[in-house]
């Protein structure tokens, strides 16, 4: 089944995707600030060009190319040697010239969509879609409609998106991006014996199953790596899990024996 | 009794509904994303079809036909075929157009319904209908008029909408669609040893009785199934639960004996 | 005391009300969709027709008559027979019309209620009211003004109220119709042992003592009808109640003796 | 000390106050629908004139005079025979009126207060006052000055105060009259054993010490009456409290000796 | 290091400032009403004019002078003696006067500083500033450039600072005051024992070490006085401690021995 | 990999960011009143100067300068010796000064850190950027411009950011600078065994790893001081912890061997 599949190359996220990402679908991967969801993207692009031969854009609302290459570049990742082979473009534009763009015949990122051949692309971040109109009714038609051009394109993309709660559980917010995409992956931060520990959980996956447990993962020098899941914790999403009763029971009944 | 109920064919959940829902009443489906909620009403769509010889409509707002198809395919549900039977529609319209419709002697909902004799319906999804008015009066009075339509037109109809929470209690929000509605059921996501499982829940079934545990469904390549209920928790619908005080003490109490 | 008392017929709910309701008062029967405080209302009209001779009002501002013929119907309550008797009367109208109907000598109201010699009314649901001013100020006068005019024309009335919260604690918001009222009757979702069940509390009796404690209700074929008291659990109106430590105590400490 | 004190009659709350309110100052009840604010008020009243001979005065803003005759009578307080005596006068007013009637020289207020000699005044309630305006400076400005003009008069007054949270915690709202007032005085739903009690407690009481625990309160044929406190309980002011843990080790411990 | 410090006089308080205040600082004291904010400013006042011969001015934005004479009066400090003898003024002015006062060379508040040589001032308080302006970014430089000119003139003073929330957490706020102050006094109602305590916490004291720890304090006829600090208890500051684990289980462990 | 790190000379920071700050990145300090981002930011400073030989900027929007003498002279700065051999500039500007100041050529800023050969700056604090607009879309860009021109110039910084929280869980608010910063640490207050302490969490470190573990720290004489992680606690970042099971456990467990 995992044939057709978009593998990320992260070690352990294709395990839970059974297999990597769908063809030609959009991918929501959300987080607050250092959860390391630009990496995550860039790791989805450079794996793909350089271990699945697929070329990549990476379009960015904010952050300059070279913040990009500078990133990629402690990861080890040669981003502007990938440029220089026509595997990757990093573009820098506005959600409204991107947006407009990608509704015309011919415009910047299709045409270098269909010249590079690009199959993924990274869009970081969608929350920057809030600075195009107020009116949620219209954001969501934008992003839909956003969303189906790069499928159309035939690519499979990344969406970042920023979480603006820290630490503990999420509050009732705008969250219409979460039904328009196909898959959706979240990070989060969880206090655990006095340090902080990252924790990521894929909730939806249009047309597959996928893993239901909460794992940790790590920034290693090679990029994210998904470690194993969370033991012995209730309320691992609220980001500040208790010590489930069962391993206290376990440790407690023993002298008692 | 349940002779005359309208059947779900849902593994577990006509069982829950004490034969299935009843005829001509509209019933919400409410969850977050990823929940599932369009592949619930897909089914009953398409067991109403297959197994119930009851022809049906899919009114949509913002997915075109063809991701209806595709998600369908991937459950082994071929709805094209069912279209060249004459025994589905899948309709792409916008609230205010489906509205007129309805209202209209003669729209084109309503002579579907006819010419196919469709006994069921999937409104995917009711939350568009905010972007009719932002007064909750009118709103209000503008669903309790559509989902009336749609019964007397002889339709039982599955409504989803679309919950803003992932994790987490719900909120104090306008919530007046569910004194409309004649059925409600509720999508949750529940984390459990780590894990995130979904829950479903029926809260309310007029005229009826209806089971009252929460239940664990999953999605298998056939679609729906309801599970077994949870045991040893509480709090499941705040969707972090405990372990109960019981499950503690049976299992600290035994190395004493 | 309890000789004139209005008696809902009730099963349990007269015990809690030492009676029954006061004569030629207000009360507010609140709870979130499914509740079934509509049911509880039309009960205390059927049974204030059949047993105890004194012919009711339904005030209905949403559904429509037949709707409630067909609930009735569903308990085995004729009401169209108890129309043709002239000893019922359904209703249906808008806040604003009821309100002045109400204000005017002679209104359609007051004509009815004098004609059947109602002794009863019920008013589904108050939460209408929000239609017709924004200011909160004009709001509660225009309550307290209708609540009255009911008063003056000698009947005891049953006003339902909406509850925006399913499960959770209330939140803080407008509440001045439970100042306005002589009785308060709060009905609540409650999660126990992975079910929800439904729980009842007289909150408030202008001139008279009541029950105290949170009670368990069901929905049979006869209608409402109020079970025991919950046990052993703590913050049961949070709708996600603990066990109390002394049960864990009492099963806890046994094995040790 | 409590020889100048303001009684209130009313049986265990003249002790928490130390011997009673203290003279000419504004004491401020407050508590959600059904907590019996009014009265505590009315009893205030009446001791005042039946038992301590202090002619009192009564101002609503909301129900009418009859309201007030009627729930005294179910105390066995006969309202209009103290008016008959000249004793006691119920003001039926608006906050706008008896405002300026208060502001200026030989206002209705004024007069009446100095012909009976009136010592004792229950305004019921404050909330009322939300409606002269929304700015908060000028609402504040105006409830102090009332206050201070009723002190001037030579008056004690109780001023009730709707809370709109049922149960739980209070939540930040606007709080300024309880930094104008003289007295604070709690009245709160508690849930205890799958009941509701009510309970009181003394928040403040300018210029006097006061007691400060949490005391159960009931509503008794011949009025409100301070019962006992809490005992073995944790979070009583969050309306949903938890078993101490000192409680749950006394009862487990004992097995085990 | 205390040599230089502008000693309270209140007993337990300078021992947690390390020897009082410093001199030439703007100190903020915040808490619900009852917690005593002016008491703990009127007792700074007086001990500095009493025990350290230092004059002193009280500013005050809503009470009359008499208030002040008359709770002064209650702990034996007698504010009319005072004034007679050029040590202490009370003031009562607007937010804007004062302000415009202190920004002019000149003003009533400097040129009343300077000719009785005030060392101290208490503002009570500085909720009141809210009514100059609705923009946040003004009324910070407002406080702010009045708490300089406190400085400027050679005073230390303390600021008194409403706070909403009477039981429970504290929400998050508009804050900017703390920023702008050098030293920072919390006052808190804690529930323990089914009783109210109150608790004071020291926060912040720019420029110096100060206690850490949570403490009790309660209010004698000699005024305000610091107490032990909690022992074996959880979560203070939300208002509604837990028991610690650690004295459960010393408490539990016993009888197994 | 350490050798080229920003060195803030701050006891167990450096080794908490394994080195030492990167170069030419923001890096934000939040915190609540009184958790001295100041002190950090200007120890920051202090230490490049006087151990690492790197001149430094403080640009304040608020403060003047005379409080940062201050300041630093309570530890033993001497920053007025500092500005006169040129090593350091303290600067008093407004949020628009200084934004328009970095976006011209040869602005102030710019020329002073080129004149100094400044490679340190503070920013205090940027929440100060607040009052440039109030549209979220054009502040961030504000903001993220603003920061990019410090990195052009080669210069470090430290931004301090005010938290509204004193203790308590953080609640969604705009959070866009957290996106946008390279570096982003946590000062929070933590109530422990009925005092308060502080603690300092390194959320994100852009283009490396760093320590996870949430510490305490203190003021000391010589500056801020790391000290050991906290032990056998449960959500420290909420401000009020419990202790862990496992704790209890070992404690409990002991008495029965």
């Amino acid at each position: 089944m995992s044939s057709d599949r978009v593998k990320t190359g992260i070690k352990g996220l294709d395990e839970m995707l059974l297999g990597g990402l769908l063809p030609q679908t959009a991918n929501l991967v959300e987080g607050p600030p250092g959860t390391c969801k630009s990496t995550l993207g860039m790791q989805f692009i450079y794996n793909g060009i350089r271990t699945y031969n697929e070329p990549g854009l990476i379009v960015t609302f904010e952050e300059f190319p070279q913040q990009y290459y500078r990133d990629a570049e402690s990861f080890g990742w040669d981003f502007r040697q990938l440029e220089r082979e026509g595997k990757l473009r990093v573009i820098m534009t506005s959600p409204e010239v991107s947006r407009a763009d990608l509704e015309s015949v011919g415009g910047t990122i299709e045409t270098l969509a269909r010249e590079m051949g690009a199959r993924r692309i990274l869009v970081d971040s969608v929350s920057h879609f809030d600075q195009i109109t107020e009116d949620p009714v219209e954001l969501r038609a934008v992003v839909y409609s956003f969303v189906n051009s790069l499928k159309r394109e035939g690519m499979t993309s990344i969406l970042t998106r920023e979480s603006p709660v820290l630490l503990g559980a999420d509050e009732a917010e705008d969250n219409t991006i979460g039904f328009v995409v196909d898959g959706y992956i979240l990070l989060r931060y969880v206090e655990i014996e006095s340090a902080i520990r990252k924790a990521l959980l894929v909730l939806k996956l249009r047309g597959s199953d996928h893993a239901k447990d909460i794992r940790q993962y790590e920034i290693t020098p090679q990029g994210i790596e998904i470690m194993s899941r969370f033991e012995g914790r209730e309320g691992i999403m609220s980001g500040s899990p208790r010590r489930m009763a069962d391993v206290f029971v376990e440790a407690f009944g023993k002298p008692l024996r």
